[in-house]
């Protein structure tokens, strides 16, 4: 249930009810415009879950949006394979809405990359391509008509440890070749999380959510809500970009009981943009 | 460890880690100063929980402040059971700092509630008594040096049913006499929380933070992002009055697996907290 009717229905509420008198402030009924952006959840975040345990715990914390890793939805899937997944996510009301990150070494996984996630339906792909297939990838994001997020890693990340280093070798490329951005990678390598959307947000596809224990290597992901990272001052970022994309969290803490995390940074996120708007 | 703590910690990292550059807007080394009052959980949330489980879903949500109920420390308890619930308490890095809600329908029941709390060694009583109690409570506050709090339960509460009932009883008796303001069940008889606050806040000793699905008779308690209740503004207000008690979060859905729910309110708390400051 979207907000709209959820007040409609808390409306319905109070007129059926036994209410002696109707406040007038308590409430939500002025509801500001929603975002352009959503709230979403990588998939590596069920790393150790099976889809159906991974939807339940998208059903406990009602997110809607996942990035479908091929743990859940192998490369060689088939035609029913696909058709049942999608059935599986849509008794959750969960939509896939991308697939990856994928790491593609080559162009016959660059290829193979993209005919899954038109077998998937899919239009996004977050991937990871080497520096030369650059522009043979920037031709398959014509040819298929798919955006192509890269996606950064930090420190350890030889190709692509922070947006810059995505940002300087696709701007020139065609539109639809942008970035994955991971703000809490970017900040392990120093730089700042807000900054870049600023500089890059024409090219951002696709957002990693999380917030991390230290600007530095050795930062980890943790809650949004205890982290370095100033996330009222990121949403408010998106906004003033006009960022339409997921905010897809990825929860690498605890990954073997990850329910607690996930619901304490998606509580979080709800808290910051209602406060924020 | 405390906000300080962990951004000190952090700037260590800073300086310690790989870091290129330092960001500098990243992050909330710039805090301000934290409020004066706190986030607690109401014992009752854990109702269908041993004291082990409850300490432990506190740990990972990261809460410290419980109001204690009898079933996980009875009335009878000994000093040496007294002793041993602190402790197991302190391991968990959780303070117990009031008792109750204790319903007392006797003069006697009033005597063995203020004993008790004097032996678990906290200052402050969540109740329920009778009408024709309160001088005898009013006195019983002074004798203690005690606070009391009366708890309001919305509509079926012939007693309490809201903030208006207790404090037109209480605004004349013992300064230590006040309320453990319940906000959903306020709103649940019709009353606008906000301005209760406002009206009532200087006999506001505790307060059970929660949403509610209806403002009538029917509204259930839910996760404190999906409520009706504008908790942004909510928060604002506690700013306002400068309440200094505890915002004790009193989960009532899902009770027999809360865990979920408990994390996405004490999230959301912190994320409105966080972005309002």
């Amino acid at each position: 249930m979207n907000k709209r009717e959820f007040i409609k229905k808390s409306i319905a509420g109070v007129v059926a009810g036994s209410v002696l008198s109707i406040p007038e402030s308590f409430g939500k009924e002025k509801q500001k415009a929603d975002d352009p952006f959503k709230l979403g959840i990588a998939g590596y975040s069920f790393v150790h879950f099976k889809l159906d345990q991974a939807l339940e715990m998208m059903r406990k914390v009602d997110v809607h949006y996942l990035c479908i890793k091929d743990f859940h939805l192998p490369f060689n899937s088939t035609a029913e394979e696909i058709k049942a997944f999608h059935e599986k996510l849509a008794q959750y009301n969960v939509t896939g809405y991308a697939v990856g990150p994928i790491y593609m070494k080559t162009r016959e996984d660059i290829d193979k990359g993209f005919e899954y996630a038109k077998r998937v339906g899919v239009k996004l792909i977050v991937g990871i391509p080497n520096h030369e297939d650059l522009e043979y990838l920037s031709r398959k994001c014509a040819e298929y008509d798919f955006r192509y997020a890269i996606h950064n890693h930090g420190p350890e990340d030889k190709l692509y440890p922070d947006a810059t280093s995505i940002y300087s070798r696709v701007k020139n490329l065609d539109k639809r070749l942008g970035l994955c951005f991971d703000m809490g990678h970017n900040l392990r390598y120093g730089k700042d999380p807000m900054a870049d959307i600023e500089r890059y947000h024409d090219r951002i596809f696709d957002l990693h959510l999380k917030n991390i224990t230290a600007a530095a290597a050795e930062g980890k992901t943790c809650e949004l809500s205890r982290g370095i990272i100033d996330i009222p001052k990121f949403i408010k970022t998106l906004r003033k970009v006009k960022y339409s994309g997921m905010c897809s969290l990825e929860y690498e803490k605890d990954m073997k009981d990850p329910l607690a995390g996930i619901a304490e940074s998606v509580g979080y996120y709800k808290g910051v943009v209602d406060a924020t708007k």
